[in-house]
C-alpha cells in the first residue's frame, strides 16, 4: 500500500510539473478549483480523515488548513466558500508542497506501523482513489483556466488528450433479459456502485464507436443549435441564455473551427473523438440522429463488448441510489450519497483519468449543462 | 364526447365561481399562473390545436390570443414570457369568458359534424385531460396567491382539501421479480406513461398510510431542518438560502403552528395528511426515519394494494423516458418529453385532482424544491 | 381646506374612472405601483399620519391596512415588500373605495372641528400634496402597465399628454452673479426646496424650447445609441445591458416609429415634445449637440423667462440637501431627505402633474436610468 | 522629466517588493485588480498612448497586450472583462516585469529625443499621475486580497498606514461670500479640477481633526448600525443586505474589536484615525453627531486652514462637471468625464497616496457603498 500511496501522490505532483507558480492560483468559475487547492485538499483528506484519527502523535502542519482545504464535508466543520478558492494567495505554492511532504512523511510511518489495520487501509485506499479523482479534476480545471486565457497558453507541447477515432462503427445487439448491475468483487469500489442487483433490460443495439468531431460538425451545419425541437426545454434555455454555438473550447476563426487543447490551439480534426459537450448537447445530437443515449444499465451490460476509456460517456440515467444503498456514518458518508439529485450519470473513463482508476461499474455524475469534463457521446438504437 | 367536453369545461368555470375579479390577475411567482390565464390557455389549446386545423370556417376570437395564451409550445410561434402573465390586465376576465363561449360554440358544432373523426377525438381527449391538469394547477396557483396575502383570504368556507388520516398503518410486502410497468389498455393515457415494459423489482415493504402532520412535527421538533446530514446537498442549500423552517403555508403564531387552507387559516391538525412539501423535505424525512421513498416502479407495482389519491407522492425516480418512448411530431410532441431533466416523478393523485383524471400509471413531475403542489410522503423500507 | 381636500381626493378617483377592475391590480416592475395601491396608500397617509394622532375617537377601517399600505416609512412599522404590491388581490377595489369613504368621512369631521389647528392643517396640506404626487405616479405607472401589454389598450381615447411644440426656439442669456435659490414665501413647499440661499451662477444661455421627437430622431439616425463616447460610462452599460434603442414606448413597426400613448398607439409626430427619456439619454443627446443640461440652479434662475410645465426636465444636478436642510422628526422626516443619493434633480412639471402642484422651486428626483416619467430635455450652451 | 519618470516607475516596483508571486494574481472582487494587472496596465498606458503614437520605430512587446491590459478605454478597442483580471495566469509576473523594462527603455530614448515636445511631455505627466493613482489602488486592492484571507498575511511588518490622531479638535469658522474653486496654476492637474470659477459659500465651521476609531466605536455602541433613521434609504438597504456591522477590516474576536492592517491583525486603537468607511457610514455618523459632511467647495475653501492628507475625506458633493468642463478628444477624454454619475467626491489624500500626487483642488470619487479606500470623516456644523 505504501508503494501505491507514493505512486499516486507522485503522479499528482508530476501533473503540476509544467506549471508556473501563477497557474496554481486562478479559479475562473466556481466549479473549477485551482491546482494549489487540489494539491492541498487531497493532502487534507489524509490529514483529517486518517492522521488526525489514527496517529496520536501526529502534529497538524498548520492549524488553519483543516478549515482552508475542506471541500464540502459538513461533518469536519467550517470551510472556505467554494467560490473563494482562487482568492487565497497564501499559503504559497511552496508551503503547500511542504504540507504534502509533512503529511507524506507521517503517512509513511503510519502505513508501516499499521500495515495490518484493515479499517485504516480501506481509508487509505479511499484517499488514493479520491486523489486520483482530483488528478482528473486538476487537468480538467486547469484546461478551463488556460483555455479561457486569450493567449491560449500551452500546458505541455506533447500532452495530447484528443484521440483519433479508430473504433469500429458497428452496432452490438444485446438481448433482453435479467442482468446483474453493480460492483461485487473484493477490489475497491465507491459506495454508490455497490449492492449488485438484478435489473431487466430490453433489447437494444449499442454502437461500438463514439461520436467524432466530424459527425458533430454535421449536426452544427444542419442548424442543430438553432432547432428548438431537438432540445430538452431546459437545454434550449441553456443554449439561448449562454449563447452556446459549439462544444467548449471550439473557436470559429477566419471561417474555420479551431479547438483549444492542452498542447495548444489547432484546427478541429473531424476524425477525432468529440469532447467537452454537455448532456443537453448529447441529447440533442442523439435526437437529431433519431437515436438515443444508453441508460447506465445498458452501458454496463454492454461494457465488455464495446471500446471505452477515452471519454466519459453521458447516459440517460439520473444519478440515484442503487437498491439497498446506505450512507456511511461520519464524514466519509458525505462522499457520494448527498449529490443524488439533478445530476446525470456518465460511464466509462477519459484520457484524463488515472490508469486503473475506473472500471465498468464506476458511476461518474455531473449536472446536465456541464461541458468542462472530457465527455463524449455513444449512441443506442 | 360532447357531453364530456361540456362537463370538463363547466368544472373549470365552477372552480372560479367564488373568485373576485381581482383574484384572476396576480402571478406572485413565475411558476404560478393567474386564473385568467388558465381559463384562456385551456381554451387556446382547443382553438389552436383543433379548431384552426379541423374547422375551415373557424374565425379566431382575437388575432393576438394565439400569442398571448401560448404556454410553451415553440411550434406554435412566439408567446408571452411566462413571468409576465400577471402583468396583463387586458383582455378583461369578461372577455376571456366570452372567448370560452366562442370556442365552446365552435367545438360543439365541430364535435357533431366530425363525431367519427378518430384523430380529432383523440386530440379532444388530450385537450380535456390538459384542461383537467390546469384545473388542478388553477387551485394550486390560486392557493399560492391567497396564501401569500397577509389577510389570508378564504376561497370558499367549505372547500377543504385537507384529509384526516384514517389509513391503516401497516407495511405491505412485495416480492422481488419481474413486473410490467406502464399503460397498455385502450383508455386515454399520456405518451410518457405508455410503452408497457418489464422491470425487475427487489423485495420491498411499502406503508399503506401516508405521513401525517403529527409525524412531520416530530421531525421538526427533533431539529430536522437544522441537521445537515439528513439532507441532500442541494436540499441543504435550499433550506439555508430560502430559510425553510416548515412545509409551505405553515405559520408559527404565538407558540403554535397554523396552516393556511383554501377555507382559511387554522391550527395544524396532527392527524391530517402532510401536504405541500418538497422532494428535499420528503427525502430528509425518510432519512430521519431510516426509511426511504419508493421508486415510481415500486409504487406502480404496489398501487392496487395501497390507499392513494389524496396527495401526490414523491418517488425516488427521476422523470425520464420509458423504453421505446418517441416524441410525437408537431406541437403535441412538446407536451411531455422535453421536460425530462432535473425533475422527480410523483405518483398518485391529490384531493385537488379532477375525478377520474389520474390512474396508477400516471406520471406527474416537478423540480425537487417545489412545495406548492398538494404533495405528500409515503415510506418504504 | 375641506374644499381643497375634497377636490384633490375627487381627482384621484376621477383619474381611475376609465379603469376596468383588472387594471387596478398588476405591478409589472418594482417601481410602478398598481392603481389600487395608490388609492389605498394616499388614504393610509391620512389615517396613520393624521386621524390616528388627532382624532381620539377614530376607528381604523381595517387592522392590517397600516401594514399593507405603508410605502417606505420605517417609523410606522413593517410594510409589504414593494415588489409584492401587485400580488395582493384582496382587499378588493370596492373595499379600497370603501376605505377612502371611511377616511374621508372622518377627515371631514376632523377638519370642521379642528379648523384652526395649524399643525394639523399643515399635515393635511402635506397629505394633499402627497396625493397629488401619487396622482401623477398613478398615471405614469398605469401607462407602464398598459404600454407593456401586447394589446396596447387605450386608457381614454381623448386623454392625450403629448404636446405639439409651439415654443420659440431662441436662447435666453443669463448674466453671471449671485442669485437666490429655494422657496421662501408662505405657501406650501416641501422641506427639500426650503432654506432660500445665495448661489453664484456663471454666464449661460438656455433654450426656451424643449427638445422634440424630430430632433431626437436625428440623434438616433446619426447612430446616437451606438456611439459610446456620447455616453456616461454607466449610461453606456445601461444601453448595452437593457438593449435600449429608443425612448420608452417607441416601437419600430414596418419601417416606421410608433409611440404608445394613453389614447393608443400612433405614429411618432416629429413636432411633439420628446418624452420618456432617461438622464443617460438626455446627457448623450446634449453631448451630441455639443451643448449641456442646465444645473437645477440655472434652471430656477431662468424659470421666469422660459416656457415650462409640459415635461419634467432633467438637470445636471444631483439631488442633495440645500444649506441648512434639517430632517423633521418622526415619520414626516422620512419624506425627502433619505433619498438624497444616486438621484438627479428634475425641474418643472409635466402634462401629468396636477394643476398648481408644482412651482419654480420644486425639486423632483429620479435615478438616472428611469424613463417611465414624463421627462424631457432642455439644452444650455 | 526622465528622472521623474524613473522615480515614479521605480516606486511602483518597490511597492511590490514584499509580494510573493502568488499575491500578484487574485482578484477577489470586481473592483479590486491584481498587482500584476496594475503593473501591466500602467505600462500599457505608455505603450498605447505615447509610444504607439510618437515613436515610429517602436515595436510592441506583445501583440495581445493592447487588448489584455486596456482598462476602460473604448477608443483603444476591446478589453478583457474587468471581472476576469484575476483569471489570467499568463503572462507570468516575470514577463510583465520584462514588459516594463521594454517600455521603460523605449520611453527613456523617446524622452531624450523629444525633450522639447510639449504635447508629449504633457502626456507623460498624465501617464505618471495615472501610475501614481494605480500605486494607491495597488495598495488598496492588495489589502483587500490579503485582508480577506483567513490567515491575515502580513504585507510588510513595518508598513503601517494607520495614523494616531494628534490633530487639534477645534472648529474653524469660514465666512460666507464668493470664493474661487478649481485649479488654475501651471502645474499638472486633471481635467475635472480645472476651470477655476466663483462659487458662493454660506457660513460654516469645519473641524480640524478627523474622526477617530474611538468616536466611531461610540456610534457603534449606541446602536448606530441598527438605527434606520440615521441612514440614507439606500444606505440602510446596504447595511441590511451586506450585513454591515463595522468599518471594513474590523473583526470582533473574543469580545474585542481587531483591525487588519498591512502589517497584520491587531487590536483597534481608539486614538487612531478612522479608516475604510463608506459614504453611507460617513453620513450616518454625521447625522448621529447632529452635524454634517462638508461640500467639496467648503472643503477646498478651508483646505489651507485644516490638517489633511491621511484619509481621503467623503464630501457631501456629487461628482459632476465644473462650469465649462470639456471632454478632451480621443482616448484621454475617457479619463474622467464619463464617470460623472452616481459617485461622491472625496477630497484630500491618504497615507497610501504617492507623495506630491494630491493637492487641495484634487477630486477623487467613488460610489457611496465603497469601503475599501483609505477613507475617513471630517465634520462640519
Amino acid at each position: 500500500m505504501l508503494e501505491k500511496y507514493k505512486a499516486v501522490r507522485a503522479r499528482t505532483e508530476a501533473l503540476c510539473e509544467p506549471l508556473k507558480i501563477e497557474d496554481y492560483i486562478p479559479q475562473p468559475v466556481d466549479f473549477a478549483s485551482p491546482p494549489k487547492w487540489h494539491l492541498a485538499h487531497t493532502t487534507w483528506f489524509f490529514e483529517e480523515m486518517i492522521l488526525a484519527k489514527y496517529d496520536a502523535q501526529y502534529q497538524r502542519f498548520h492549524p488553519d488548513f483543516a478549515y482552508l482545504f475542506n471541500s464540502y464535508y459538513n461533518t469536519i466543520g467550517e470551510r472556505t466558500l467554494r467560490a473563494d478558492r482562487g482568492n487565497i494567495s497564501r499559503p504559497t505554492v511552496m508551503e503547500v508542497y511542504a504540507y504534502r511532504v509533512h503529511v507524506d512523511h507521517a503517512m509513511g510511518t503510519l502505513l508501516e506501523v499499521e500495515k495490518d489495520n484493515l479499517a485504516l487501509l480501506e481509508l487509505v485506499e479511499l484517499g488514493l482513489n479520491h486523489e486520483q479523482q482530483h488528478q482528473e479534476l486538476l487537468i480538467t480545471d486547469l484546461k478551463y483556466t488556460l483555455g479561457h486565457n486569450p493567449l491560449f497558453p500551452v500546458y505541455k507541447p506533447d500532452f495530447d488528450l484528443t484521440r483519433q477515432s479508430d473504433q469500429k462503427t458497428d452496432f452490438i445487439s444485446i438481448n433482453e433479459g435479467i442482468y446483474e448491475i453493480g460492483h461485487n468483487d473484493n477490489a475497491f469500489a465507491f459506495d454508490n456502485e455497490k449492492n449488485r442487483h438484478k435489473t431487466y433490460i430490453q433489447n437494444f443495439s449499442i454502437k461500438n464507436a463514439l461520436v467524432t468531431n466530424g459527425e458533430f460538425m454535421e449536426f452544427m451545419a444542419d442548424g442543430g443549435y438553432n432547432t428548438f425541437n431537438l432540445w430538452l426545454d431546459e437545454g434550449w434555455s441553456w443554449v439561448k441564455s449562454a449563447d452556446v454555438k459549439s462544444p467548449l473550447y471550439w473557436h470559429f476563426i477566419d471561417g474555420k473551427w479551431f479547438i483549444y487543447t492542452l498542447s495548444g490551439l489547432r484546427e478541429v480534426n473531424p476524425n477525432e473523438l468529440l469532447c467537452h459537450i454537455s448532456y443537453y448537447e448529447a441529447m440533442a445530437f442523439a435526437t437529431w440522429k433519431s437515436m438515443r443515449l444508453p441508460t447506465e444499465f445498458e452501458w454496463e451490460v454492454a461494457s465488455n463488448q464495446i471500446e471505452w476509456g477515452s471519454r466519459w460517456e453521458w447516459t440517460n440515467s439520473a444519478y440515484l441510489a442503487y437498491p439497498g444503498f446506505k450512507v456511511a456514518s461520519g464524514a466519509v458518508g458525505e462522499y457520494n450519497g448527498k449529490f443524488m439529485i439533478n445530476q446525470m450519470v456518465l460511464r466509462g473513463a477519459s484520457s484524463a483519468t488515472a490508469k486503473h482508476h475506473s472500471r465498468s461499474t464506476y458511476r461518474n455524475f455531473f449536472h446536465p449543462q456541464m461541458q468542462w469534463q472530457f465527455s463524449g457521446i455513444r449512441l443506442v438504437k
